[in-house]
């Protein structure tokens, strides 16, 4: 299309975006001017110089590699032949980086021949949610958190990400691929990440990446025999959602009817350091599950003496919501009414949306404006991506030659009864 | 008036109490039967006779002394010529008890002689409250608060209970006693020990009593330099209160013009315990005050570390409002929306009458079914009132010899500034 049907198109896709007094400033318009529509063959050297013709030199220029890993190369080399790699530019990747560690360390070895890791924002939408960022704020910021977010405190971490769609469209990608190194590695992890890691030194983004790799580096890599015990595959049968039936995943388009993708994981895990040695950390992750559901949920352990006689009158939970709508729940025990000492588990709410009513950023929203202001806080460094595969790779080996297949769930469900 | 135009009026007064499907059971007319109206002078022993006879052998039998304490002894006497007193009676005695702890004891020392201490029900309608009911379970039920409620978690403790009226038709009474025995050595002291007290045992009346008396005995007792000091004492002078001019307290009806009796009182106590050690203890009541509300505050400490730049951004805080409406309120910080690390505090609100649906029993309906269940745990027993006096009586000493007298603050204010 043209630059100029390109900018009508944004102008009327950003409709429901843009408030009515923004759209009526003069810079709105201004903007739209700015925006340029090039379609060129990355295989074509010519697209580069069309591309660095529409640059102006000493402006920001983001690169957003929304492409197969297996092209990283050869646009990184067309941008710098075409001298539009300087200190104003950054390239934004996009997962899949990689499917183990050797291939995650090449991609970052050819990116890194074009590119300072300053300038590398490896992106993962996540990250760039509010209730995730404010659990950072939740965890340092609260003095009646910030002391009990350790063991024995907490008892146990669950991280869920369940979702209802199935493969759709991505078979040829997914099936090669499966949950666990498609959610797990990055968001799941990632998670565990700010759920897991030490006060960081400030909030200057290597300061908090540091941290977020000590985490990486001190789960607990598996062994064939833990990996037997402490973790489960499954594969969605067919089944109903939403109301809807389904297919099995087998007899999704484009997947082989024998394929051993696993379409859901759970894994027990586990950080050898002071403040998690001993406490369970759950990853759950599925397609095909009964909702779709984010949410971290960590439970604190019941004090040690109580002096009530309803022991299992319920846990306090801090439960971070992160979709379907995202909210942070903090589940507390209080005396039910009327004579006696009997409790019953209550929830303090906060509705992110009551609370601050001013519309609030989509996460890759967010995510972008970090980018054009160079804030690294919330993307993942080439460490972290590699120890976070450093960490999967041992998993998807045992599995490979335990001879053992996925156990079958029905859409649905919540996963496999193992689980 | 008759036991007849008693029950009439019982019945008419009830309906605003009693629900359409009680009113309607059978039960109900049963129960206003049972009724009976006696009118006898407590000085003449004919009527503990006529009392004897409207009483039933084998019935639980609860006198509810809303007397002067000086016809205690008298009315314990008459009971007990006429056999009233035996294992179903219990006695109820209202504040004042006592004006000292000299005072106190002989009033506990004549009762005593007629009733067992497991008889004796000591009422403080502040201990029948749901809210302070429920801060037990709050405390030692919820591991998120249990291991956090000590130094140096806690910064400070907060008690208030602030009236907007004057001294109304009491003056007789008040101007001999003030605020500091007619507000904290009962109530405020009470609230104390249930914020303070050690983790009890059990739930049974007497382990909790130990605990509380424990907080009373630990409270360090003043020297006349610690009292002048750490306490304030104000008068109100003339003022609005709710947009209507009010008259200064020595304006009032019965109270003599020179009156020197507070009728605002503040301290700063000090609990000599390993858990509350160097937390100050904040106690503060007033007549005429700029607003109705008694609540307890437990201020935080801040993190011993904060990664963040906005070290004013407020503390955590737990409010536990017991008028004029019960609520328990959790003030945390959560990260301002949009990018940086900007925090703001926000509320996590339990309305406890949107949590809890069905009609809630007022404080004094809950403390007398109490007393006819034999259930002592929410009354004072003797040791504790005694242990109370203990630390106040030093106090009303100091500002006696002090030769000081209360400083005056316009009526709807907050009170003297020095508070």
């Amino acid at each position: 299309m043209s630059s100029e049907v390109f900018r009508q198109e944004v102008a009327a896709r950003s409709h429901a975006f843009v408030d009515p007094e923004q759209a009526a400033d003069a810079a709105w318009p201004r903007f739209l001017e700015r925006l340029q529509y090039l379609c060129q063959d990355v295989n074509d050297d010519a697209g580069y110089g069309a591309l660095a013709q529409a640059c102006r030199h000493g402006e920001i220029r983001v690169f957003y590699l929304a492409t197969a890993p297996s092209l990283f190369t050869r646009i990184c080399k067309g941008l710098k032949s075409a001298n539009l790699i300087d200190d104003y530019s950054r390239v934004v990747l996009e997962k899949p980086l990689g499917h183990d560690l050797v291939s995650a360390q090449a991609i970052n070895d050819e990116v890194a021949r074009y590119f300072a890791e300053r300038q590398i924002y490896r992106i993962d939408h996540y990250l760039g949610k509010e209730t995730v960022q404010n659990l950072m704020v939740l965890r340092f910021g609260n003095s009646i958190l910030e002391p009990l977010w350790r063991a024995p405190y907490i008892k146990g971490v669950q991280i869920t990400v369940a979702e209802t769609l199935g493969v759709g469209s991505r078979a040829a990608f997914y099936d090669g691929t499966g949950a666990l190194r498609d959610m797990v590695q990055n968001h799941l992890l990632q998670l565990l990440c700010i759920v897991a890691m030490e006060t960081p030194i400030s909030l200057e983004p290597d300061d908090i990446r540091d941290e977020k790799l000590k985490v990486l580096r001190s789960l607990k890599r598996m062994t064939p025999e833990e990996v037997a015990s402490n973790t489960v595959r499954g594969q969605y049968r067919e089944g109903r959602v939403g109301g809807e039936s389904v297919r099995a995943y087998r007899a999704e388009e484009g997947v082989p009817q024998t394929s051993d993708t696993e379409t859901f994981v759970a894994i027990r895990a586990q950080i050898n350091n002071p403040r998690w040695a001993g406490v369970p950390i759950f990853l759950r992750t599925g397609k095909r599950l009964q909702a779709r559901r984010s949410e971290i949920v960590i439970e604190f352990a019941r004090p040690p003496f109580s002096p009530f006689s309803d022991a299992d009158a319920g846990s306090n939970l801090l439960v971070i919501t992160l979709q379907p709508e995202e909210s942070i729940r903090l589940q507390m025990l209080m005396k039910e009414p009327g004579s006696g000492m009997k409790r019953r588990p209550v929830s303090l709410d906060l509705d992110l949306h009551e609370a601050f009513t001013h519309r609030r950023a989509e996460a890759y929203e967010r995510l972008l404006v970090d980018v054009t202001r160079s804030r690294l806080t919330h993307f993942m460094r080439r460490d972290e991506l590699e120890a976070a595969w450093g960490w999967i790779d041992p998993i998807v080996n045992a599995w490979r030659q335990s001879g053992t297949h996925p156990r079958p769930y029905a859409a649905g469900s919540w996963g496999p009864a193992a689980a």
